[in-house]
């Protein structure tokens, strides 16, 4: 028997543990080996995410793995994300104004050290599960971001690297990448997506209600545990 | 007696603790009160240039001050500046390939760490001591690169920010360089350059090279102790 997994190229996935990096790691595991890369940088729920990551990583059989710690966001602040005096914002939909969840530039912080990372291996492709709908307004989840994010991997790498940054969800809404992922089989009961707790998932953060409005929407039932579950159509 | 320092905008200053990062933190002085950034990631000689830094910013009177650690470089690998595997290269003034001690886009991550603490701190601009002539051929240290991280920083970060790097030096030869640093006084005794080693600089490593060359050009004795001081003329 010929192993088909050892003729594929190698991918760098950056993968938080939520469902949007679920889907991703589905798609870039149909065409690519797995280089999976965590950052742990001080979020409420770490170690859930973390545990999420694990049982992604494992289910996908990933080839490489990295979990990277950096309290860097904790010590910059500015986040409620990292930094407890802060209030989470109650989730609204329709929200224009940056949310207090804002980390400042973190995805330019990420994607940077998914380049690296990929440099060393030799990966060509790194894929993040941005979604631009959903980004709760941060400039540095834009499909526009990305786009000069590669052009500045073209001047700052080996020319021979040819590092591109893939974001296959970037103009999806939440319930075409909820049945994008059913149509995959990716594991939505190994994901976590709560900002605010580690347990049974809170229902009533941006994050949560983003999900679960998705999973509404879809007619699908979210497989993972809420305290509440608002109705959010 | 007004106190002048209080009317200075506030600038973030990348420093290394060598003797570009002194005459860019001579310059920024001028006209910016000093947010000065210094980065531990794994290096040789990591804490001498940590004391540099320290010296460096007592020396100028800086308002903020952070000292990042992050292990991200070492457990990436794929440089002897943090790779005790890899052997230094030795210098090579003309060579036209990468050396080994390149750490794959390092100036991003460094960069994007700088954004995020200047969005934190309302700064609108980012120092940082880059010379294209010695860069060594390291892709993230020639101008277009950081004129392609300006373009990122106004699509990645909120708009009001308006945050841009500056890079003082970028055009300029090392004698030049040393040249504007005793013009502007810069503390050329309190700076460390080598990559090999902390007590006594090597002397033969690239870093010491191009900055003896540069004092030998400039016909100005270099105040920092060497183990050798070879003729680079």
């Amino acid at each position: 028997m010929t192993d088909l997994n050892s003729t594929k190229k190698l991918a760098v996935v950056l993968a938080s543990g939520g469902m949007d990096s679920c889907v991703t790691t589905a798609i870039a595991s149909k065409d690519y080996n797995l280089a999976m890369l965590h950052l742990n940088y001080g979020q409420r729920t770490e170690s859930r995410e973390l545990k999420a990551f694990h049982d992604l990583s494992d289910f996908f059989s990933a080839k490489y793995k990295l979990v990277l710690d950096t309290d860097f966001f904790r010590r910059v602040g500015g986040s409620s994300l990292t930094d407890s005096r802060i209030e989470v914002s109650k989730a609204d939909l329709r929200a224009k104004e940056i949310p207090t969840s804002y980390v400042p530039f973190r995805n330019a912080n990420i994607l940077s050290m998914a380049v690296s990372w990929a440099e060393v291996l030799g990966a060509k492709k790194i894929f993040i599960g941005a979604v631009e709908e959903d980004s709760s307004g941060y400039p540095d989840c834009r499909k526009i971001f990305y786009e000069k994010f590669n052009e500045l991997i073209a001047f700052g790498t080996k020319p021979e690297s040819n590092i591109m940054i893939e974001t296959p969800l970037i103009s999806m809404k939440k319930v075409e990448i909820i049945k994008k992922g059913i149509e995959l089989g990716a594991p939505f009961h190994l994901t976590w997506s709560c900002y605010q707790s580690e347990n049974l998932a809170c229902g009533v953060c941006d994050s949560c209600a983003f999900r679960l409005r998705g999973f509404q929407m879809a007619r699908i039932d979210d497989p993972i545990p809420y305290k509440i579950k608002p109705n959010y159509l």
